[in-house]
């Protein structure tokens, strides 16, 4: 049995809680798997005296978290503080600067900074880790990074945020309104107080870069992701949905061109999909993440569980722990930096795909035929119609799924729609996810 | 870019072909995750002059795999040979022996010699790597290795054999009966032309047993899984399962014994189940493998995609010639073999659940008294019962579920009934998994 690997924790909250537990609870097994003892040593959060249920006074304590990463006696520094910059940047740098690993997870810091971070760490010869920034406790991250490593990935996507899981498919088995399930969902805790961060994608969205590096080879990418989130859908999409076959999810994913396409890049974006029930993601319910990665030899690998709180997310950060403990880590972004490439954004309007459209009309004769219409112009063909019910707007809903067809066709017909007098709100359009 | 890692390979039937392919085709990719090349040098198998569909020219060719071992230009074997025993045994030693690394994706072996091998490995400081060994493509050694090594695993379970899985789902989907489709999965080459290894479970066994010994950090025992397979399925099994909400599904599941009790031990059994339809496993269809572990911390985790075949099992080869280019590599079982503990197996009688039970009985008065006599006086208790249909042996089909109990008085109630000129045939019984 070597020395002890021993921890540096800055940030407290409940993943913060959840290592100290692990390491509790989970000792003896950790040290045997570990091949040495894991060692909390030093400590750092904003308030100390609140009580977290653990006992504290083992640790030395650090008013700032800065302080975490020169400290002698500290091999890994674990920083759950959050946020893509501030104490958390500082932090990673003066910790990799001082020759000691990084565990992290936080997915917003990776996603801006994951490559300088890489780079820095790269230099000092020492581990840069952040299992627990996607999906909490799945083992994605190694999943793409080693076990699907042989293969060309030709796309990566998948249920990246429990929050929006939760809020679906509780709508789908209600039949509820999306601001009343996120009222509740507040309530219970399962929200934010400020939700946007996962509403409106862009949590999925860091996750989603982060992974589209890990299985495309290439430079993080965030900005260049189309997100949209979860807001505009309502009870009719997802019974509507329902009745043509389909879930509604809120679904990461990215794509590298085909060889040979006449723009080459990387396509990403965050939206509310339509799965068909036959896709394994259509079964992800309540706050479970999954995540799909189709390989040139080894097909499609869902990898699905528990993609947040305390336990699962210190499971990703402790198994981190473990791999630095064995010395089996190496580059972070699976390959040097210098080997990324830099893939060209790739844009939607040149993709293929299924639609599913709807909109709130005004009920007059007319109507009808002047969205046939727009549709016949831009030359996307319906492939089923379905007229019924009202809208939250005081008008009839107009729900249709389009034959394959390419993605700029959609976005025309919606375009020459734009400013109707006959719609009465801004139409929701939702793509159908391939099975 | 470092040197070249040298490989050479033992075995070219479908995986040694799907090797090569997977070299030539992703070699741009491979080269850079690994950070230097992976070169196959040389080759063995037993016929030279087969087509193979590939180029072999440019190896050196071994007419005895074993040669294969004390080549100089060799880093790392890979042995696809096949066999508990045998070649494949007798390359693994003297591989090893010679200070080189070993790769195979032979389940049998590793059930029976793979903590012997591990032992040697660890004396020699070479890897011992067999990711294809279980699940094929899916990284499922590496989830439970690394992903969940934070975790104390209560139960680690799942779809290991594809032949059965296409074979009780294709019975599922069209009400046809074992034996018909079996020969016609035998036609299709999705079955071996002698079955037993796939259909009697033997092969999930293997898998098993070396999922077991991850989970637990205990040394694998092959021989202490009870082991039965799906000869004896018959269609209105399915019918009934279905009925009352649930599918049929070899699984192999493996469980530790909860702290405290008063025979602590490991429990390992293959067996068709009945699988709630609300359980992911229920829609793990054809011909994919699935594994779920149940950690602690991470709670339920699911691994997912294709157990077999060319692709997906090269596709896990490569991955642990990946890993060893890396040098990111350590005790095959998770820690030092001497950190295994041998835990005793289990009885599954101390075990509690719900059973499916199915008869055929005579039709004549009083043969569901007798039946209904024998599960009171062991204490079986019956949630729900249907008497329907005819069954092969031309009697009466009584199915039944029972209430949770322990399961040694379902076989009590079984026992009672044993040479009663009631039953036409042997009684089928199904263990039904918690959702």
């Amino acid at each position: 049995m070597g020395q002890a690997l021993r921890v540096a924790l800055a940030g407290l909250g409940t993943v913060g809680a959840g290592v100290v537990k692990l390491l509790d609870v989970n000792r003896e097994i950790v040290e045997r798997r570990a091949g040495r003892r894991i060692e909390i040593v030093a400590v750092s959060a904003r308030d100390r005296s609140r009580d977290r249920g653990i006992d504290l006074s083992r640790f030395a304590w650090c008013d700032d978290a800065a302080e975490l990463a020169s400290r002698d006696d500290v091999d890994v520094v674990v920083e759950l503080i959050g946020g893509a910059d501030g104490p958390a940047l500082t932090l990673a740098r003066r910790t990799i600067a001082a020759g000691r690993h990084f565990v992290t997870a936080n997915k917003a810091m990776i996603a801006h900074h994951g490559i300088g971070l890489a780079g820095d760490a790269e230099t000092a010869g020492v581990a840069l880790k952040y299992e627990a920034a996607v999906a909490g406790g799945i083992p994605v991250i190694k999943g793409l990074r080693e076990g699907a490593a042989a293969n060309a990935i030709g796309r990566v996507y998948g249920i990246l945020n429990g929050t929006c899981n939760y809020i679906l498919t509780t709508m789908e088995a209600e039949g509820r309104d999306f601001a009343e399930v996120l009222g509740e969902a507040q309530r219970l805790g399962y929200a934010e107080a400020d939700p946007s961060f996962d509403i409106d994608g862009v949590d999925a969205a860091h996750k989603l870069s982060i992974l589209a590096s890990l299985a495309f080879g290439t430079r993080i990418d965030f900005d260049a992701a189309a997100v949209t989130g979860i807001r505009h859908v309502i009870a009719a999409d997802i019974a509507q949905a329902q009745a043509l076959g389909y879930r509604v999810r809120l679904v990461g994913l990215a794509e590298a061109s085909p060889e040979g396409s006449s723009t080459a890049g990387l396509f990403q974006r965050v939206h509310a999909c339509l799965v068909p029930h036959a896709h394994p993601l259509a079964h992800v319910a309540g706050s479970l993440n999954a995540v799909v990665a189709e390989g040139n030899f080894v097909g499609r690998l869902l990898f699905q569980g528990r993609g947040a709180g305390e336990g699962p997310t210190a499971s990703a950060v402790v198994a981190d722990l473990i791999d630095i403990a064995r010395g089996e880590y190496g580059p972070a972004f699976a390959m040097p930096v210098a080997s990324l490439a830099a893939m060209a954004p790739a844009h939607s309007g040149d993709r293929r795909g299924r639609a599913y459209l709807r909109f709130s009309v005004a009920d007059r004769p007319g109507v009808l035929a002047e969205i046939a219409a727009a549709m016949r112009d831009a030359g996307v063909s319906i492939e089923s119609l379905i007229q019924r019910g009202a809208t939250p707007e005081g008008g009839v809903l107009v729900a249709m799924v389009t034959h394959e067809g390419p993605e700029r066709a959609v976005t025309d017909a919606l375009a020459r729609l734009e400013g109707s007098s006959s719609l009465l709100g801004t139409p929701m359009m939702m793509h159908i996810l391939d099975v």
